[in-house]
């Protein structure tokens, strides 16, 4: 069978695959280490009460005909879009419509389809380091990517390109490297994509660990950024849902899309004739839950769960820069981006972390060039196994 | 701007979409109308008592840090794709491995997504009524389609291409006309695609509803198809998953792959590099919930409810072929395809049926221009608002 070249011409795995690979072979060898995984961003503490409360009404909904649901509107139930619009948006002063609102599976599935909308030829900025979703699914579709590196050398800030894009991915507070763009530096990429007819696909899967009021939440808190700019948002690392699949996409109606041949359309209207076409809606019972996070006690739950991790990251950042490591992010985000010591490569690195300390990080190198030399660590252990995993690394 | 032309190309509206919004309309100027669905295949009656138990237990599991599940796999954890695997195939005598089976959110996203392996410039061949995603989802991606007419003159059986194409698209029991293909006509499409390079997508979501025991419920049930056949298995209207989201697909590691360029893989191998990098695994309640309907009371509760709808569906065929209608499939599937009266229009016999008779099909000119003359009936509504519809029907 003939198939897709660019899926021929792709790096061998998806960099999680591979480092969830490597980690087994070494359990299978040594079955009695205990291994920390400070590695893939996967959560660790349960759901908020409020949201298993959710589950079981849910549950209970579709054991009676009478409150049974089947298929959901493909975009997400209104209950949900409405919470979305007023909690995540209107009380930030935002104007985002609940019809602008796309409920789905995960920012995964989002962060990865949407590029479908993208003519095959147009050129796609990521910075690099970078979430590898957004350049593979790039890649599978054949589009050229210029990338913006982001180091220590420009504290991890992006310069603009300097040939033209017609989209940015950004994503912030970044992963991987844990930094925050303030809102300055923000306003400068609408500036561009406005100047430039770009359009920004901004990730905000890591909003809710901001911790300085000065750094945006949403891309929507910069003037005119209605017109140039769509983000993804993510239940699973706010409220733990990584096992519970919910995450939605902001489209504003102000965004238009015109084709070669001249035709115009609303970008929102694509997406939602995508989504009709190639998704049935988030499943009813995530949906409830997610709902659940808005609720007082559930706001409140989640709210302490995210000052776990964060005192983790907290925890972290100081061990390692005592042990005299370079470290960034850490305080806006889940992740802290770590120089390699003695000038090890990442993957040297990852395997000697694996080895001696029985750790799990991820590999910078995994994230694009300009990650070669560090590591990512996240916060997203329990408390008990981050503070291990902390002398095991002053040991090693 | 600039988008995707092939986006732009696309007729206006997803064919429920658009029945969805007149319905709509209909019931806001009609409030106290009651309007009788049997249009979209969705079901009524709820879960099983043994997916609801299972709902709940993952729930709980989701409450405690020792038994909380983050990320799953991407294809899906063990525990299902081995029912499936023992349960949909070695129990049929079919060898299919658990990792041929990648679990999803739903046939519609697997069906859908496929096609992002083939080469931009492939031929694709779908039936004529066809389910609208295969369609769609290859003209958003620009390919050429060739359409294969299904009509009461070739018993809505499908002839081989004429010309050469790369892929086929076959479902049955099928969608929308409710026949079945004998072992016999399915060997021959078999054949093709082993004589002609050609894949077979195979949408199996309707093989619970299958009655007779001569009739094939998995593709590979044919010989060498594992060489050429990929499978889409669907909980939805098995197991009345349609808001609960799972379903899956299996490649088989017998399909090997090439690129224009000469390079090898297997499709199987490529189907989960594109799902690592754009899905996070399907719900690991969803999951749970899928599994339990391979216990064996789940068993037992499903096809209670499987029964209940091929009643509803015996109660309709009668009915309708009573009245005089010309009435298809029914038999092995919960679809009845209807032929018009009086030469309306599939679109006009839709209204007619909305204004006079409150009930809501599908038109069969939705599905191709095969359908035309034509409407959808289904048998997922209640016993009740079933007789009334026929009652009705007979009333216009």
């Amino acid at each position: 069978m003939l198939v897709n070249q660019h899926y021929m011409d792709l790096p061998g795995n998806y960099l999680f695959a591979d480092i969830a690979r490597k980690v087994s072979a070494f359990r299978e060898q040594n079955p009695a280490t205990h291994i920390i995984s400070l590695g893939i961003g996967d959560v660790t503490q349960p759901l908020a009460p409020a949201v298993v409360k959710a589950l079981h009404k849910a549950a209970d909904e579709m054991a009676l005909a009478s409150s049974f649901k089947g298929y959901g509107p493909e975009r997400g139930y209104d209950f949900l879009r409405e919470a979305i619009a007023a909690n995540d948006y209107r009380a930030r002063g935002i104007d985002i419509d609940p019809d602008e609102v796309f409920v789905s599976d995960g920012a995964k599935s989002d962060t990865g389809n949407f590029q479908e909308l993208l003519p095959a030829d147009c050129t796609v900025a990521v910075t690099d380091p970078v979430y590898p979703v957004y350049a593979d699914s790039n890649l599978m579709a054949g589009r050229r990517i210029v990338k913006l590196p982001c180091t220590a050398d420009n504290n991890f800030v992006p310069q603009l390109p300097k040939t033209h894009v017609d989209v940015i991915y950004l994503c912030y507070p970044n992963n991987p490297t844990g930094t925050v763009l303030t809102r300055q530096q923000l306003s400068r990429w609408v500036e561009y994509a406005l100047a430039n007819d770009a359009v920004i696909f901004y990730d905000a899967a890591y909003e809710a660990f901001i911790q300085d009021e000065d750094i945006p939440h949403s891309i929507y808190e910069i003037k005119d950024a209605r017109q140039c700019a769509i983000e993804f948002r993510s239940y699973s690392k706010t409220a733990g849902f990584t096992g519970v699949r919910c995450g939605f996409t902001v489209v504003p109606k102000d965004i238009s899309a015109s084709s070669a041949s001249g035709r115009q359309a609303s970008l929102n209207s694509l997406w939602n004739r995508r989504q009709t076409t190639k998704f049935n809606g988030a499943s009813y019972i995530s949906q409830r839950a997610a709902e659940a996070i808005y609720t007082q006690e559930g706001r409140v739950q989640v709210k302490e769960t995210l000052n776990y991790y964060m005192h983790n990251a907290h925890l972290m950042l100081t061990a390692l820069r005592n042990l005299g490591y370079q470290a960034y992010g850490g305080e806006n985000a889940p992740y802290i981006w770590t120089a390699t010591p003695g000038g090890l490569s990442s993957w040297q690195f990852f395997e000697l972390l694996l080895h001696k300390a029985n750790i799990v990080c991820t590999p910078g190198a995994g994230f694009g060039p300009s990650g070669e030399g560090y590591v990512r660590f996240t916060a997203f252990n329990t408390r008990e196994n981050t503070n291990k995993a902390m002398e095991r690394i002053r040991a090693v």
